[in-house]
């Protein structure tokens, strides 16, 4: 209460300002060229060029220093001068952004705006080497779950693809994949490879290496052989050459990426051999060059009784069989993406593999381009059961597109940045991560504007001191809310994941493609019997997890649903049966989502009016999806349980029969305009 | 709380009861024939024939007894049998319909479901003698303002027509105006006068007079005459003749109920003459036949700078000139039937002329036939200002079409029966009146469903104790505050006037027919000044209320923009500012369509399914339209205000710019299918 009346007051004293239009286009990158460069001496390369255009304090040398990592650095003052020192030009980038992002973001009370060196004392070492972007785009420019307008490597301009290297350099992001796991044979086409030199020679001044996703039967239907089987000679020739022909024009190629026998891509069972087989083979042939393989762990059959079980089974016999520079590449939860998942149990089980956690940046699952949904808590929960000690990498699917402001929704530009921090420090807080981003993408031209230190000083107290901090905190739980609370999953419309279809289930789809797989709902209940009585899931996790996750009466309410077909009337903690508590769960969302425009109304005055407008109108989309996923999903769910929705909450306003006729006509490549219009 | 408790104990006690199908054609008067007629003796007539069909009790003897008013009667029990006494055939009939309700809703607990009789002593005289309905009925079919389908009297079927007249004549309404005000000539065509005759047969059984709204100009036009100059000696002819025709046919006719220079309609002012002239040159030659000329003093210029001054300042002068069998027939308001106004001043300032009030039970603009909104508190706040004795007669514009349901919501049907029972007694409560209706209309069939005795008991119980009433009575002013709270008035859509509109301003339009000219929202604050500076419209009430009304410190609030232009930092009783207090009211109204449907999706139990549904549907389309009404009315006032809209509160969800641009493909004779959708 007393912040609202500070805000009120805040709000009040500030009148109704009128700023000057901002697209987002600069990300959170919004400094501006200095008029004088600063002395900026020592190595030369991109750090230097970017502290010499941008850095507004005094002397920075940069100093490289053998026996250091290349990407680590120091940034301490002496005498005068601030010094970057690292083991290689990555980390003097790495260095360079981050005095930067103390100049910009003001955190740093010892380098005011303009000011002389501080006392500077800092040493960083990426807690990961790997830090990759997976970009599901396709050859003729569509993005797959990409709600953001086309590929941004479809027509790659030199101002854009610098400004996407220095976006994801400043953010510690080393590494790309440029195209679609769901990859073209012709992706590895000397045509597409001359595109990709093209992008790797401009993102490696910025220390980003590129990767590429590779279609398993390439060989056939690339190369003309009869077979892709990996203990094929012929195939392990071709294989070869073709990343001979790689190395020859991109010398740092990363690796690739692979997709294999899933979800109907060609793989190494189609010749019956293993994923370790398909994995080795191409390992080996990328050995040579310290490429390395990502190997997807996504795999599941359409007649699994359930498909949360697949990967750990397919998988686990083969823990300690895959070359060291194979990395499997696993969904943070066992099943894809959700609002909420536990985590997947591979991560706990194979002792003898390397593993790296895939991350989806985009929002397949969380209202798209649409909803403010800040992802960093639901990274960090997956953090809390899987040790960041015990992966060799972390991947996040990009939510990067050509519109304007890059991401589609200017706080989906903060998912993009906590991916990249958490890659670099996955010890950092989701509300750190917050109040960077914000006081670098909103604060900067404000605090500019106000002209006298002092007011500015109180700018940047407000806004990472402002309700937008916890509005992004709560955002994802929130998210759950509305959409899928209490371990309610894969509820989604058929096609676009968008808007809420719990009861799509058309003949001749298969069945794990349908929500009702999932949610099992019935006259007793609803949730999917993951207990040992039920697919024995939870027999996965260790032992103790799966005493706890086994009975209903221990098992978290988050995630009960998941493990659980609970029945109606199950008593929840709060007293409530397990109807009602679903009922309220869903009202509370959407409370929630009409809560945080009323926040963002409150920022009116210090954000400027485009961006303002512009989130505002789609929090104006949120909360009215909101509202359509509560009424869509209980009175769905009413007709199997056949109760009351409480009287104590808000009622649905919107009609079943006509929410089951609505169709948003997108596909899955498209952000929509809106959700229901009835 | 303990309501809430209760209901939800009552809820789960009484389960998923499926009941059978209901369509509301039988109104109120859910009765089904006995299978052994009752005895009863007497009078012979429909009193007799209802009697002998419906009554389950014990003998009725009908008594005709002079020197009592036609319609007034008495019940009393005597010596084992019922006794209705009245002075004729009408207070025979409507002291059947009182037997029968008690029957039906259960409320003399003297009177069980088909007990002996009970200890009755009931007396009624009706308050005014005049009950009449207004059907603004085209000769096509269409319904001006009708949101329940076409008219009743397009193809009026026997059966159709004996339920209007029985439900009528349930409630005491003793005549009925067959045709728009907006009247064609042909009104009064021969083939128009024996169509009338038709439904006036009909209707005469039930103790139902016929009227017919005229065409001031129907000398000239239906009788070719050069004139309809009142005072000309062949214009009044031409009345005299065609009144004599009419009553050959009809020899109970009614009279005429007149709309003249109205809204573009003929009258004496397009010959010289006063509204005294026309209305009483009608009334002579209706006199020798005891017809009656209702004059309607709905009359405002275009160019008027206040049409809230225009009926006074046009009728004040010719108070005293009218014949004694003229009424001027005002509207409760002195604009249009908006959600609340002042009552119209004319009511206490003419003081030698016959006056009725027009109320209008069709809610042009309360939301048509989607909104729940139960009118009898309107009326009974117009009754707290104008004292029922300084009236003649009652008129309402009816809400009734050929829906199978008569009133397009089954709530609306409340309406139509709220009004009856005002007519007779205006002091009746809302809350009286809300309860006979629903024990009536909701309870009857629930009643006999639960077999015993006790439980039927119980039912009637729960059925006039359960949060309907509460919520008919608050639905009124829920209405007030999310369309048009704190004395705003008229910034309805341009011609339906069902959804908002306040913008509406296109070129060319008569600026009295635009929100602008009502809300005057600008810089500065909203409403139009009425006060002494401003149109000096308050001088036209009494000193006292003049006096409370020009302060806007005293003025009540619920009036504040009618009166004046208040400015939007003017401190409100609660301690918010004027602006503050309009946001919250508009997000209240909201709040309590949205609790209605929390109210009624509890009474499924006790509720036919089809009416559950269908009403559970039409208080959906409330709920949105209510958030619908919020966003668009103060999204634009803020293009003015330029205030933030209090955190504290709900925001809106919609967009300004898509609002505006939005229309409902309706005129003024439909109702729409639901309210804004995007």
């Amino acid at each position: 209460m007393k912040r609202i009346i500070l805000w009120t007051l805040l709000l009040l004293t500030a009148g109704w300002v009128g700023t000057y239009a901002e697209d987002g286009s600069r990300l959170w990158l919004r400094m501006d060229a200095v008029s004088t460069p600063a002395k900026v001496t020592g190595v030369k390369g991109t750090a230097l060029t970017e502290l010499q255009t941008y850095w507004q304090g005094g002397p920075v040398v940069l100093k490289r220093q053998k026996g250091l990592k290349a990407d680590a650095y120091t940034i301490k003052s002496q005498g005068g001068k601030i010094v970057i020192t690292a083991g290689g030009d990555a980390g003097l980038l790495y260095g360079a952004y981050h005095l930067l992002r103390l100049q910009q973001s003001g955190q740093a009370t010892s380098v005011p705006v303009g000011s002389a060196v501080g006392n500077l004392d800092i040493t960083e070492t990426p807690f990961y080497d790997l830090r990759i972007l997976n970009h599901w785009d396709n050859p003729n420019g569509t993005v797959e779950r990409g709600f953001a307008g086309k590929s941004i490597f479809l027509n790659p301009t030199p101002e854009r693809m610098k400004m996407y290297a220095r976006a994801n350099a400043s953010i510690g992001i080393n590494g790309t994949v440029l195209n679609n796991v769901n990859a073209k044979p012709e992706a590895l086409s000397t045509e597409s490879l001359q595109k990709a030199k093209g992008i790797a020679d401009q993102l490696r001044p910025y220390g980003i290496r590129v990767y590429l996703a590779i279609n398993f039967a390439s060989p056939m239907r690339l190369g003309g052989l009869k077979t892709a089987d990996p203990l094929d000679a012929e195939v392990v020739k071709w294989w070869r050459d073709k990343v001979n022909e790689i190395y020859r024009l991109i010398p740092d190629f990363g690796g690739f990426l692979v997709k294999a026998n899933s979800e109907g891509e060609p793989g190494p069972q189609d010749f019956q051999r293993s994923h370790a087989d398909g994995a080795n083979m191409l390992a080996d042939v990328l050995k040579p060059h310290n490429g390395i393989v990502m190997w997807r762990a996504f795999v599941y059959a359409p007649q699994s009784p359930d498909r949360a079980n697949q990967a750990y089974l397919e998988f686990m016999p083969l823990d300690g069989q895959f070359r060291d520079n194979v990395i499997i590449q696993i969904k943070n939860g066992p099943v894809d993406f959700q609002p909420r998942e536990p985590y997947s149990p591979l991560f706990t089980a194979m002792q003898k593999t390397p593993m790296m956690v895939e991350f989806q940046i985009t929002q397949e699952y969380l209202g798209a381009a649409n909803h403010l949904v800040y992802l960093a808590p639901m990274w960090r929960e997956f953090f809390s059961f899987v040790k960041p000690a015990s992966l060799r990498a972390m991947a996040g699917v990009a939510n990067i597109g050509d519109d304007t402001n890059w991401c589609g929704h200017h706080f989906a530009q903060s998912n993009w940045y906590a991916f990249g921090r958490l890659a670099w420090n996955p010890n950092l807080t989701s509300e750190e991560i917050a109040k960077e981003w914000l006081s670098m993408t909103f604060g900067q031209d404000e605090r500019l504007k106000m002209k006298d230190e002092s007011a500015a000083a109180n700018y940047q107290l407000s806004i990472i001191n402002s309700p937008l901090v916890k509005l992004m905190l709560d955002s994802r739980e929130a998210c759950v809310s509305y959409m899928m609370p209490l371990g309610i999953h894969h509820i989604f419309a058929g096609t676009h994941h968008y808007g809420p279809e719990p009861w799509y289930a058309p003949r001749g789809v298969r069945a794990d493609w349908t929500p009702p797989y999932y949610h099992k709902a019935d006259s007793i209940g609803l949730g999917f019997d993951r207990t040992l009585s039920g697919s024995a899931n939870v027999k996965q996790y260790p032992d103790e997890l799966c005493r706890l996750y086994n009975d209903i009466n221990t098992c978290p309410e988050n995630l009960l649903a998941w493990f659980h077909h609970v029945p109606w009337d199950h008593k929840m903690k709060s007293g409530r049966t397990f109807w009602d508590e679903l009922c309220h769960k869903y009202d509370d969302g959407l409370r929630q989502a009409r809560h945080f425009l009323a926040v963002w109304d409150t920022m009116q005055p210090y954000v400027d009016q485009q961006r303002f407008e512009e989130v505002q109108r789609k929090l104006r989309i949120q909360a009215r999806d909101a509202e359509w996923w509560r009424d869509a999903c209980l009175l769905y769910f009413q007709t199997f349980s056949k109760r009351p929705i409480p009287q104590d909450m808000d009622h649905p306003v919107h009609n079943l029969d006509e929410m089951m006729k609505f169709r948003i006509p997108i596909g899955m490549y498209e952000n929509p305009e809106c959700g229901y219009t009835k």
